[in-house]
């Protein structure tokens, strides 16, 4: 057996044991009663211990120094790439190092869930002042084993490849327009009547419209479902991949284009090739890729006029409801494409989003680099909200930087894949046009060519290239801002 | 540490693993769409290895030789049992051996899915020849092992410390009163009339009706839940016990029934001691006691008078059918005891259901102790239906010896259980009868005084005595037909 076989064979075990603590996760989130949980958490503990030490095993050192030396076609050779790239990951950090972050991450995270109600800032400093330091020196510790400045490091983690250097290049950008376009499609739409959801939509019927939607999309029913959890996501694995998403019966909007949101990971899970099924090679590229398929199926597809159409008369078919005027064409689409300025991210719309993850990553990118302290994060977000939205959260902290949960247990460096997913998929939008009716293959209801495209491009590809790469060989360039600028003034000028 | 508390640690380490199975077993059975089925079984495989592995560590042996040079408690002596028990089951058999099993198993499974439906035991019985063979190897060696029958061994898998001298005994017993008795049962009712459930009985309808019951029946949601799946089973963790059943749109009769069954065996799991939560002394301790939790359930109290009373009453108020005779008290206790003799076990009631269970227990026994040849299995069949249920299986296999599921992947030693489970539901009865007013408890909706009796004498008590000293200390003697026999004349005469 060759030491690529035998790394295939490893991986692929280690696949085993992740696809196990996928469904316990989807399971524990979708199904769980309440008092499963503490011999739930003993058990997702214990695999993914189980998961580290597979992942770091020291004969893989030899094995990949080995395998290096074989003769191995392209696409062995990104695998062989990934595995290590993996492995690198797994070693680079000391297990008492990994263990702090657990349980300092745990502590923070588990306060905040009421701190955040209570407003309570220096409660929470308290705890996150750990987090923060240990993230800082893992920071450390990747940026000297990669070569890059201690943010760059950790935004590795989420997006292998991509800089801030890049990061502050689009950003920027983005910046000398978008306050201005958001005043003008809040100009324009001051004028426009629309109609809210008013009423009583039964979460089951809301369902069932939402599966007739997946059809649509062309979810894949023999390897995947959709369910209920507090916090919607696309968990499992790709033969098996399992949506969930949460009904609100007194408003349908967020919950049918969550589901679309949803279809869009799904399918990129689905179509992932599977003659590299259980390799790292075979996964998704990267959080921003992974992004830019559930923005493409949501902004691309779901919010486009075409859609909308379908959502019109799928809605009025579930709910009953041919006479209603708020699932009419027109104020559906108004609906969905509405402008707020807000404080919260989640609730923001696609418009303002960006604005939302920009600010974010400069207050992240600053923290890990050293510029700035934690004490200082609640005074440089509300300065931040004023410049781009307007809004001030001074002593408003459970609105401000306090209101998300990636920071409490130190997920810095994946904030900014929410919006490089949007601008990957503007980007598709544009190259995709030239050899696709887009508008058309909606509005017929048979939307292939579009997945077909996705397929070719992105899904099919997984991790054979690096991001820069796949979006280069999928659109000609790497990512650029403009077809983002012009997406966003197709649809809000 | 101790060498106890190091065996703890491990036992608890396999414990969380086996968590996992327990739990994609269940989603397997509940959730999964059908194109997950090659990844989830590839991910089960390697859990089972990964078990396998941990529950064989050379080291095990000495900690365990160590362990009983320790000061423990009774407790800690008994649970250092039930590992040594289990560390011997895992060790005893060849690891080749275990795999031509499995191997076998699953081929002769596969193929009688097909073949029971076409009545082909030339073709079943080609496959069936190895599993009988590779069975009869494994009992040897366990035979060898233990001081034992091949049977025997075989046994003692699910029923540790029962004979088959023991089940002689009782069952020459049975077989002297039980014809007679159905005869006279059928007598009896030959004369009753009967209303059959005629109409449409909604799925999610009889969900309702069941949780309703499963409430009456103190069924802790906190750690458990109601689903469906194809055949009816109790899975999941003693902190989190998954029930499922299935509806049949047209009867509810048997889903009801089924629902009350199986939480029988969820309150057994839920009501294991904390104390040993993980351990194998914290375990079930054996199928037969298993299945005597969930007969208690069904026989003693699901199908009794006072407890058909609630039926009648939830199920008038779920299908909104006060009027409905079929609902009436009269009318559903004789649909819960109604007698009929017929071919399929999971068919049968319960008076006819331990000649169905004496069958199988004569032929497997005389199998696997060499006395007869796998291809006297149809003839002898033949000849025991005729002679307890007045039947003949001539030339029908597939509603003879190829109805079960369970020889065909060498679960032999099994079927017992089934019959040991009523019988010991019936001597609790005795028992819990001088202390608990069970009719009046079940009757005033309040049934703890009942539970209390199983919580206290069997499910506290796990594995921490031997069936028999369990079994004793409960009801003061060992297992006695005479209060089955009582039982059966009280319901039936």
């Amino acid at each position: 057996m060759s030491h690529y076989d035998k790394l295939m064979a490893h991986y692929q075990s280690i696949h085993h044991f992740n696809h196990a603590q996928a469904m316990l996760g989807w399971d524990a989130a979708a199904n769980m009663p309440v008092g499963g949980n503490d011999a739930r958490s003993n058990a997702m503990a214990e695999l993914s211990v189980h998961v580290h030490r597979l992942s770091t095993q020291p004969q893989l050192a030899d094995w990949f120094e080995s395998a290096q030396q074989e003769t191995l076609t392209d696409a062995q050779s990104a695998s062989l790439r990934e595995m290590k790239r993996q492995w690198q990951d797994a070693t680079l950090l000391p297990e008492d190092l990994v263990q702090a972050q657990s349980k300092a991450g745990s502590k923070c995270e588990h306060a905040w869930r009421t701190q955040r109600q209570e407003n309570d800032w220096q409660g929470f400093a308290k705890n996150w002042q750990e987090v923060v330091a240990l993230s800082k020196e893992e920071a450390s510790i990747r940026a000297s084993a990669l070569g890059t400045t201690p943010y760059d490091a950790m935004l590795d983690k989420f997006e292998p490849g991509t800089s801030s250097a890049q990061l502050d290049g689009l950003f920027d950008e983005v910046k000398t327009w978008l306050p201005e376009l958001i005043e003008k499609a809040l100009a324009k739409q001051a004028s426009e009547p629309i109609l809210l959801p008013q009423g009583s939509y039964p979460a089951d019927t809301q369902k069932a419209l939402g599966l007739e939607v997946m059809k649509l999309l062309q979810f894949d029913f023999d390897h995947g479902r959709l369910d209920q959890s507090v916090h919607p996501f696309c968990g499992g694995v790709p033969s098996d991949v399992r949506i969930t998403t949460r009904y609100d019966e007194q408003d349908f909007v967020q919950a049918l284009m969550g589901i679309v949101h949803e279809t869009g990971h799904a399918r990129y899970e689905q179509g992932l090739p599977k003659a590299f099924a259980g390799l790292p090679v075979g996964e998704a590229r990267s959080m921003g890729i992974h992004e830019s398929q559930s923005l493409f199926f949501e902004m691309q597809v779901g919010r486009s006029q075409a859609f909308i159409e379908h959502l019109s008369r799928l809605s009025q078919q579930a709910f009953q409801a041919q006479q209603d005027p708020v699932f009419a064409e027109d104020n559906l689409y108004k609906l969905y494409t509405r402008v707020q300025k807000g404080f919260i991210r989640v609730d923001a719309d696609e418009l303002t989003y960006p604005a939302h993850v920009i600010l974010r990553y400069e207050i992240e990118r600053d923290l890990i680099n050293g510029v700035i302290h934690y004490q200082d994060v609640p005074e440089l977000w509300d300065a931040k909200m004023q410049a781009s939205l307007g809004l001030t959260t001074k002593d408003n902290f459970k609105d401000g930087c306090m209101q998300d949960i990636h920071w409490t247990d130190g997920a810095f460096g994946y904030f900014p894949s929410y919006t490089l997913g949007a601008m990957y998929a503007a980007q598709y939008k544009t190259k995709m046009t030239q050899t696709v009716d887009i508008d058309a293959a909606i509005r017929s209801g048979d939307l292939s060519p579009i997945f077909q495209w996705l397929s070719d491009h992105i899904w099919s590809q997984a991790s054979l290239y690096s991001t820069d790469e796949l979006v280069t060989r999928a659109t000609g360039e790497v990512l650029n801002a403009a077809h983002f600028r012009k997406h966003l003034e197709g649809r809000y000028l």
